[in-house]
């Protein structure tokens, strides 16, 4: 195999050995171990690996080394997956009217910090198409009514399929997405929505918020689920508020809240430091090299 | 007026010229302002003012101040409160099971950092005495049970006055109190309790809390209202937590967090900087003396 | 006056009855005070005045309020500034290589979030030239040398003049301005730089802070002054990293700071928020309508 | 051996094998991995580990296990400790006139929070004494002068002796240890200290972050080195403060830093999470269990 990094993500039943079994499988095909983070649930007598492999000495074909790590994983009753570094990952931003999002993800590709390609952008209004263009990514204008719903999402899986995405980042698209849609891409969609402390259901939080007199506002960002608003989550943040903000400038922070969770959660998923188990995102630190 | 510290609490509409009323008043008084913190809402046009005065050159007695001052505050239609910093406040502590709280109160009061007397805690269990006992602090064991809890509560309201008591401090008392008793003493009932984002409502917050896989756990302190845990807030933290943390390390973590954010609240309590309007506890800066 | 918001920026020797007379003086000529915010410094005896006036009943023009209050000021021995919000202020970006904070502040001018004009973009290198025409805002590329230093800045002079450039932001602009240009722009010019505890002085500083395995970077915006990074303190923060952070990672978190930090700078300094005073930066907060 | 949780920390140069060669002796010796937690630090090529051991099923003595691992840490060229957590570790306080960390520290204990043995406290003034009795620890008073220094870090070491003293916490002891006494505590005795962006050399750092206006102040918890304040950063914080604070209220805001901070800091060393490696200190987050 030629020179690469190699991710593998593992979980399984917590049993004696595992990380010798595994090391010392990666260890016996020629790999070399660059980095090998650990979680072990001792609640729920569960065992997480991610595991990142320095594929330079290593002489097998991708095809033999899935193959036989299959024999591994299925004697140790493991899901997993496996990701490697050159293979680069598509990504749709999908959008309504709020642009801070999207400029952030795009200057943050532009300048290298996030590695993927950024296949296309889709949006149910027209609005951002000039941010879409100032920055040379396809902007498809997609408007959905409550009739057209089913046919937009349609429209929106075909572009998906057409690009290969890989990752939909939802950078405060205002539409609910239905069942169906996101049963189509499990832990393959992240939303990024406000949060409170406590929590306000319903329209206008950040008034709510106002009318309550929390002193502390933030922003999350998890795996978009059938429950609304409650699949696992990758981050969040919070910036401290006073009785001076008003409604509008509390939108203000939050937005830069929002911004800065949304892309630590999408560099996190690309960098594939997270896996899911039941509804917690066991989100491993990045690993430095 | 002898000298010593005054500090006038004010709200009242929003209309011209209030702040050269108010100060040309006290000025004419020989008063001189130590600070004057104000905060307009323009939304609910509406004043608020939190004037410290020193009285050493002012020529007036008590009576005659608060008297003159009523005849300006009904023209204008202020609600407002003064109080005099060498009129030590009386402070009852409530407590069930848990010492966190207890400790930092007792902690601090001896370390004259919260400037009060403690006179009194309360418990339904007899567990914390021990603690009581180190800080020479009048311990009174008042059982509760559901036939009791009107009694108890009598109990306890007989304590509060005949301690004089200002403020009654709810340092993990695990009791909900009666509508009456909490409408007895309105904004003189601090709570703490934990918070998340998103909150959780019911048991075990922290355990749900870990099975959500939340990225950050708080604590909210605020003024005991007919609702629970909806009365406004003084003050709110958080700490960043990871996926290793488990229900019972939250709970560590979360009592760190409760501690703080309640002897931040009692204190800007002690210090006159709260004015409680509508559901919002505006929270003046200790301003720096 | 025409209907618009006035801010006066006041700071003198704390005296009997000031507020009163300042607020007087406003309300006299027909002001509506929209918000007053204050600060006294017990310490070294100073008053500090932020008020932001409604001049829609005020029949006055600019000149003759500017008389008549210098009258109030000099008598009172004041230091003030006026500010017409509807004069929008012009604004030169400084840069060399890194993009971040360029972006970031582009980004907010043109999501009409930091209000001014960007007028133009100045930098010793030709390499960021691509964004500032992403954005259309003019790019001047002056290289500089040893040699060429003093012609330089004297070129960056004309051209700031040349826009009537009210405030220069130094975006990571790598140069050491001298002693005559930075005297030119006195509480002009807002630099940012990164921070650490403890401070590493000299080169590579992130390499620095991993040798010595610090928990929290950080990023601080400040006025220039002659010696160098030792100006006004206007905005800081931090973030916590771990030992599993490279020199790298941490430039990368670092970034993400400083654009923050730079562009919460840049607004409070556009909104008038505030008074430097000796080597003290008063940063009033943002007051809400 | 009988059931217990030993804990090993490990490092070594990084090569190929390492983690299966490691849990691989666990396993065959018939410890069952309670949680594993890796670092490898590519820049410098080293490999660190800290591994818990559930000892239930291990039919191994103390004595052969460390001769057993011996053998593989000496071919593997490896620094490292084991630590069974049955055996109490033996702290020792040192004071001077400040309680804020001391009242943490006896309270935290008292709660059951930081597992260890407070064996004594020893200071340089009797001040602190009652809080010592308060809570039935021994108190030392060893007075201190230019001239006894020698002999009364000799007095000390003989109490630490005596004590069998594991951990050394300088909780606020305003003196400067002798190069000799801090040699023989190595990566024994921790520190705390207020911190600053930028830092302030000298005397007075609060008053001279007032000065200059600091809009964030912090605490570090270290390792003591013959390097006075220089030595490994085991945990840092920071709070945000304004110009209204004064050099008294930072000292306040400081103190509430530096007890949790220092609290952290003893927390994670008692439970065997840190490996100091040249200057750094590799703190592993808490495992959960």
């Amino acid at each position: 195999m030629q020179s690469q990094i190699v991710t593998f993500l593992i979980k399984c039943p917590d049993q004696k050995g595992l990380v010798a079994k595994f090391t010392s499988f990666f260890y016996e095909e020629g790999f070399n171990i660059v980095s090998c983070q650990q979680y072990v649930n001792a609640i729920a007598d569960r065992y997480y690996m991610r595991i990142r492999l320095d594929a330079e000495d290593a002489n097998i074909s991708k095809k033999d080394l899935e193959n036989k790590f299959l024999v591994l994983a299925n004697e140790l009753n493991c899901t997993w997956s496996v990701h490697y570094e050159k293979e680069k990952q598509n990504v749709a931003i999908m959008v309504s009217h709020t642009s801070h999002c999207l400029y952030d993800l795009l200057e943050r590709h532009k300048e290298g910090k996030i590695d993927c390609n950024i296949s296309l952008i889709i949006s149910n209004h027209n609005k951002l198409k000039p941010i879409a263009d100032m920055f040379g990514v396809p902007y498809y204008h997609l408007p959905i009514t409550k009739e057209t719903k089913k046919e937009q999402e349609g429209q929106v899986k075909d572009l998906l399929t057409k690009h290969n995405v890989d990752l939909i980042v939802m950078a405060r698209y205002m539409q609910i997405l239905s069942e169906d849609f996101i049963n189509t891409y499990p832990q393959k969609i992240i939303n990024i929505h406000h949060s409170f402390l406590p929590a306000f259901q319903g329209a206008n939080p950040y008034q709510r918020a106002y009318e309550r007199g929390v002193k502390l506002i933030g922003a999350t960002a998890h795996y978009a689920t059938v429950d609304l608003d409650e699949g696992p989550i990758i981050e969040q943040d919070v910036e401290r508020i006073t009785h001076e903000s008003t409604p509008k400038t509390l939108k203000g922070i939050g937005a830069d809240i929002e911004r800065l969770v949304l892309a630590r959660a999408v560099k996190s998923h690309l960098q594939h430091q997270i896996i899911v188990s039941d509804n917690r995102a066991i989100v491993f630190p990045e690993s430095g090299e």
